[in-house]
């Protein structure tokens, strides 16, 4: 903003004798009579500025803008806990930059003990919390640093459409209507996983995309409508290669944000083995002592059951219905539609503390054993072409042998941060009853849109 | 896929001697009688393989694993256009992993002749044009250059929601209808707009997003339904600062894809002497020399109107109604209400060779300031209220000083890149008549489907 420039809260130890500007928030304030002491908040922490000789008017909150120079506390006035507790600022002069009215909860607590609703309303102030600070914070490094390791790993990062059709993902779409095609839909996707094996018919080899996925299904403490995957796919390879890509790149990303990891190469485990020993898919191999020590703990889960019975008795799949069959021998089972429940998938699912952090496998790239799963899942000819008639025309010209994995990092990073909620690592989470964080929706929209994309709001019938 | 390590086509020079293993696609084959030849292709390139002894029917495009050994070409063979152009591999064996039947068009063409309908629908056959493949590689490099210099500028990359509030960007919201509030409805973003303010509010100082925006207007050579922008905002910084940090990042981005840039620090002008000179926002600076060196000419546009007559006569803004006034007494104006023409809104926007690749500007921070925006575009008060009252409402609790910038990267790639349609830069566009590639989108969705989302499809009246 003009003239000097600015000093962080941090630097302000590396700069005593020196006059300096600094910007940011009214975290707390000490009226000790003669002199004022306020701590001063910005991005990289607090520090104590002392304020004698003029207008004292600041509250909570205030966005101010201080000059002044920076002094070594006396003797015995440092605050050890505080990484700047060695010094202060001497205030010249104070600008007040906007003013802020007392807000509606403690934005300094951990503020689990706050209302929902109320937390997701005022989001822009709960944000202010370190807790959510420094976990946005740590999303973003984590990311980041995972894909610092996949683009070293020769991958390139590849963005899909939005806009798309509705797939059968095992959950319920949500859909757009088509201004173009009044009447028709689009639906968003619930991951981007046909647009990923079409990338490998192309020729890319080793994709990857952090992408956004969203499913239309009750919420849960780990289960938005929205979440984020880093979505990896890889051309001719083995289940062992990509387990090894998705194993480096996590390792590599937690190690960056100073993670601790119990066993290193993760364990491998198959079903069979799991539901024996743990009893559940989401077992947790942690000791009490590393549970402790905040220590995340990985396993991987291999050779699942192709598919499993539904509550009305027909045959339905347990992962993903673009998997490959784990080897010749359950692809001919598949093919000529025998033994069903005994067909093994080439799937594989990553573990961490109990909660279910990653899953793929590798796919199928022959039309032929495609069909053949449409078919078990009782799909009708017809239908199969209209759904999936695109993905067994492109497996037609030259589609090489692919497999790959989607991360969902939030839950990995819920396990780190000890967090118990999606939430607390989203920057605007929806309500658990599916209304946005400080903005008021879903709202009503005008009936001249409604005309313009073909549909109207059904009227509600009168209860008796 | 086991065993062996796989070679690449363009390390196969430095394998002389030695027996390799190569994956990749038959991208051309020569039968000479006693010896076939084929190009092989794979993401890194192509090389020549020599086939004798064995079974040789093979044909363009199909999937092969090649074992062999790499030797000198004979003299007189050498290919100079080919980086492994020295080199050949002797076949000893080759494995079909998966056929293809003939592609519908020549896949190693320009393509710019092919009808779009039919390059979309088999858009992962057209992906495997060298043209294509280079321009999404080109722009994953961009983007991960772009991030590595925020990240170092102390930026925090923050995801904001897709299922959100319509807000008045100035185009035609995508809606999606909500299946917990039935007859209500969510939009899809036009920009993080809010959102990156609201992140200012909670104290990150530093936000970007690669962010997706979604735009239901007619479709045009550089705009489609979806586009990425490069999204950034900023705390306590003046036009001049954000101005920096974005041509900073582009041109370190830039000068990571080899991309040159025709004068640096790129030219400012005013809005006013733009259009005296050159009578367009989008005007291109470059002599006939530097467009046929393929430099990239940029300038900053600032100083535009706030407001402007639309054609009912009532006030519009020109950009962005978040938009602080250039100054004091511009402020002044506004919260008078006078002269409304006048009043000088801190927007700035980039221009690259004719193209509008970036805009932003300074934000009110001000409630009041707000309010008057929305009241000289008309609005009731209670209106403001109901669409904006949480922005007015967060203004209160000391948001500091802000402002931002969008990038519309596609575009300045087009320009780099010399493509002249959007889809170029885009793995899956949508063609012209909005239909999604490859997919049969939109479509129709089930009649439960629509019960559950309170909504239903008008019926077609009858033409008469």
């Amino acid at each position: 903003m003009g003239g000097m420039e600015r000093t962080l809260a941090l630097e302000t130890t590396k700069k005593v004798g020196e006059k300096v500007i600094l910007f940011g928030w009214v975290n707390s304030r000490r009226d000790h009579g003669k002199v004022v002491f306020i701590d001063l908040r910005d991005r990289s922490g607090l520090v104590q500025v002392v304020i004698r000789a003029f207008d004292r008017e600041l509250h909570g909150e205030d966005v101010v803008r201080v000059e002044g120079k920076v002094a070594y506390r006396k003797k015995g006035n440092e605050n050890p806990d505080l990484p700047t507790g060695s010094v202060e600022i001497v205030a010249e002069e104070i600008e007040v930059l906007a003013k802020s009215e007392t807000p509606p909860f403690d934005v300094h607590s951990q503020g689990l003990d706050i209302e929902e609703a109320l937390r997701l309303k005022y989001r822009y102030l709960d944000l202010r919390r370190p807790r959510l600070q420094r976990n946005l914070r740590v999303r973003s490094d984590y990311v980041q640093a995972a894909r610092e390791y996949l683009f070293d790993q020769s991958f390139v990062e590849i963005e899909t459409p939005l806009l798309t059709k509705s797939t059968p993902e095992g959950s319920r779409d949500f859909i757009v209507p088509s201004r173009i095609y009044p009447g028709k839909f689009y639906a968003l996707p619930q991951a981007p996983q046909q647009y990923k094996q079409l990338l490998m018919t192309a020729g890319f080899e080793r994709y990857f995309q952090v992408a956004r996925a969203l499913r239309d299904e009750d919420t849960r403490a780990d289960r938005g409508f929205e979440h984020t995957q880093i979505d990896i796919e890889m051309s001719f390879v083995s289940p062992e290669d990509v387990m090894k890509t998705v194993e480096g790149m996590t390792l590599y990303a937690l190690d960056k944000i100073g993670a601790k990891v119990a066993k290193k190469p993760f364990p491998v485990f198959t079903y069979k083995e799991v539901m024996k020993r743990f009893g559940s898919e989401r077992f947790d191999l942690r000791s009490e002592k590393e549970k402790k020590d905040g220590v995340l703990s990985f396993a991987w889960v291999v050779e699942f059951p192709f598919f499993e019975k539904n509550k009305e008795g027909s045959w339905t799949f347990t992962h993903n219905p673009f998997s490959a069959p784990t080897d010749k021998a359950h692809e001919k089972l598949l093919l000529e539609k025998k033994r069903i429940g005994e067909i093994i998938a080439s799937q594989y699912d990553l573990v961490c503390n109990g909660l279910e952090v990653a899953g793929g496998g590798i796919r199928s790239n022959k039309p032929e054993v495609l069909k053949s799963v449409f078919e078990v899942l009782g799909y009708e000819e017809e239908e199969i072409e209209e759904k999936f008639g695109h993905m067994v025309e492109a497996f037609r010209f030259g589609t090489p042998p692919h497999g790959g994995c989607a991360q969902g990092f939030e839950r990995l990073l819920m396990a780190y941060l000890g967090e118990d909620y999606l939430r607390e690592v989203q920057a605007f989470p929806m309500t658990g009853s599916g209304r946005t964080a400080v903005m008021d929706a879903p709202s009503e929209v005008s009936e001249k849109q409604l005309r313009e994309l073909g549909i109207e709001v059904r009227k509600k019938r009168k209860k008796k």
